[in-house]
């Protein structure tokens, strides 16, 4: 598997550098890099480079830069979640990273939960979101939006993730059809834990947003958020 | 939320039953069912009630049940899954279970790990899985098998789960195209940590399976999983 570090950029090919403790300790320490193994080198921010290690020790290993990575072009998707507890916000970012979302936007809802992860907890998961899957560019946090709000139209295309059950297959104003597909960018909407209520839905519906189904069955809200990216940005 | 409880079946409309202690401790006592309220009853393998609750003490919950519920008609999908450590092939199992999977298979494979989790935990996540998700079918769990026994070819449409990264773009033998549509059965391969070899990767393409990309980054196992029931059984 890729050993991934961080470094803080600008970087640029052809460059050394010598990792920051904590990067050096991971990449020796922990995944054994040793000198003339190749591993990818982020800024945390845009950009990845493949690098060779030059000298691996705990403290300081250096590293030569080569080509820069091309991350895939994707369309730009925003993922709007309700806001649920801690632990599943921490879930729902990693997820929200992993699965290539741009930009993940918390909403309050009136099943959503008041308080969220703190700002450093986000960096580190988020760090270790991209340490895992590869991504270089950041994930986007947006502030919390009220539900109504972030509903304001626009001419992305957009979705709000509804179970496919038969109880729910009549849910008040879905209209049936295949719905449009994503362009260069989009908005989903992804439901608290017991669900969006009726009247919800209903604006969501009225905003323009078309129902995406994510299987059969009702799925936390971290899990929903991996089915619908992989709905959406799966090629 | 909809409360779910377990019962021995076999049930049907109309009957009365009382809940054994450790689910009547659940209704009553985690989920606060009172006299009255309205719950799901699952026998744990094929069927699902609407039940009300008669009479409730945390030792002995009293339930009538009603209505059968239908489950959705949706496509037999076996996903085969190589073998994970015990902690990701916990995760794997309920992702499959809640993903609406027919049947998981391990799959041992040159990266795959040799031991899973014992049969009582298996039991015990399965069930964890339909409380939350209201599945009433038991997700079928097969004995682990060779990646080179399992591809021998069937007529069902099938996928092997794939990075969408350029750096994996020119994976050998993946034919460019858009792949076969599911119908009423079909089957999904997804890798290990570290991923399949070119070879694995090889034999399985021969043998007829259509890459299936979830996204733009490398996922983990136990989210590749849900990721790929997304794309396949999302309508």
């Amino acid at each position: 598997m890729t050993i991934r570090v961080f470094a803080s950029g600008p970087l640029s090919a052809e460059q050394e550098l010598t990792l920051e403790p904590e990067e050096s300790h991971y990449a020796v320490r922990v995944r054994r890099a040793k000198a003339g193994d190749r591993l990818e080198v982020l800024d945390g921010h845009r950009e990845a480079f493949i690098g060779t290690v030059l000298e691996a020790s705990a403290r300081e290993a250096k590293i030569r830069l080569e080509a820069s990575v091309l991350p895939p072009a994707i369309p730009f998707l925003e993922i709007a979640v309700a806001k649920p507890d801690a632990k599943a916000a921490i879930e729902v970012l990693a997820r929200a990273c992993e699965g290539g979302a741009g930009r993940l936007t918390w909403i309050t809802s009136t099943r959503s939960q008041p308080h969220g992860p703190a700002l450093p907890r986000i960096e580190r998961v988020l760090r270790a979101a991209m340490r895992q899957c590869g991504r270089p560019t950041l994930l986007e946090v947006g502030p919390a939006t009220s539900l109504s709000e972030w509903l304001v139209a626009s001419h992305e295309p957009a979705w709000i993730a509804a179970p496919s059950r038969p109880s729910r297959g009549s849910a008040p104003g879905f209209v049936e059809g295949v719905g449009p597909k994503l362009g260069t960018a989009g908005r989903v909407l992804v439901g608290p834990e017991g669900g969006f209520t009726d009247e919800e839905v209903d604006a969501a519906v009225a905003a323009g947003f078309w129902p995406l189904c994510l299987g059969p069955w009702i799925l936390r809200t971290e899990v929903a958020v991996t089915a619908a990216l992989g709905r959406l940005l799966g090629l």
